[in-house]
């Protein structure tokens, strides 16, 4: 049994690497940019995501393959950048204490999945034809760099 | 005189830094993932626009601060993306001959920057409620970091 891809771009992409043996995808990355306060893009909202989900900052970085140290800078990070902090921590109870989204956390999660929502289905004509435009077979390993 | 910042987002970022002193603003920031073919982020596509513009790779990537060893890399790995070459060099010619985007970049360069229109459009309203829930001011130079 397979796991469904949790939107239209994955199994698209998913469809595609599937059966013929056609590697061609394309897909939207975004990341929100707010000058001086910093940023939010992809990692940031996987450790919210996952901290939301287990409620607690060392299993959604241990999750991710960081240590707890990175994980906490990183929502430290992510805190100081809004008017109250997103991530809040539980203190007490056997294993130190949770952590959870404040309510402004679940608003900026759920915005940021809107417009990463509202841009797939905006530019899918575009991503479509981007597709069809790729070489018959990727390249080797040298132009995967990022 | 002030050059005009070239897009709604630019000058709502440039309006809100200007005057009252507030700094917050929310802007999007795309990348395009093509799987195990790569990615075509802002870096590539600005080397790709000024290209473009002056006729020539060197050009190009001095304007971007780079080598002309780094920004050839960088159209090497762009090109074999797709099914054709975006960037095409021009032999002969005092100076060694130039380069230019072949119809099929020049495609590809105008279908990313309507996915970026495209998705400023649709995310216009969370990224302003976004832009809202920013602190007073930014932390400092730490929180800075990318």
């Amino acid at each position: 049994m397979r796991l469904a891809p949790r939107n239209r771009a994955a199994r698209a992409a998913s469809k595609a690497r599937s059966g013929n043996g056609d590697a061609r995808q394309a897909t939207l990355t975004i990341r929100v940019d707010f000058g001086p306060y910093g940023y939010l893009g992809p990692g940031k909202i996987q450790l919210m995501s996952l901290i939301l989900e287990h409620g607690s900052i060392r299993s959604a970085g241990k999750e991710m393959g960081m240590s707890y140290r990175r994980a906490w800078l990183l929502i430290d990070e992510i805190n100081k950048i809004f008017r109250a902090p997103l991530v809040e921590k539980q203190m007490g109870g056997a294993g130190g204490g949770g952590a959870r989204l404040s309510d402004l956390g679940q608003e900026v999660l759920r915005r940021y999945r809107a417009i990463e929502q509202a841009c797939a289905k905006a530019a899918m004509d575009d991503l479509a034809a981007l597709r069809t435009s790729l070489a018959i077979q990727p390249a080797g390993p040298k132009t995967r760099s990022r």
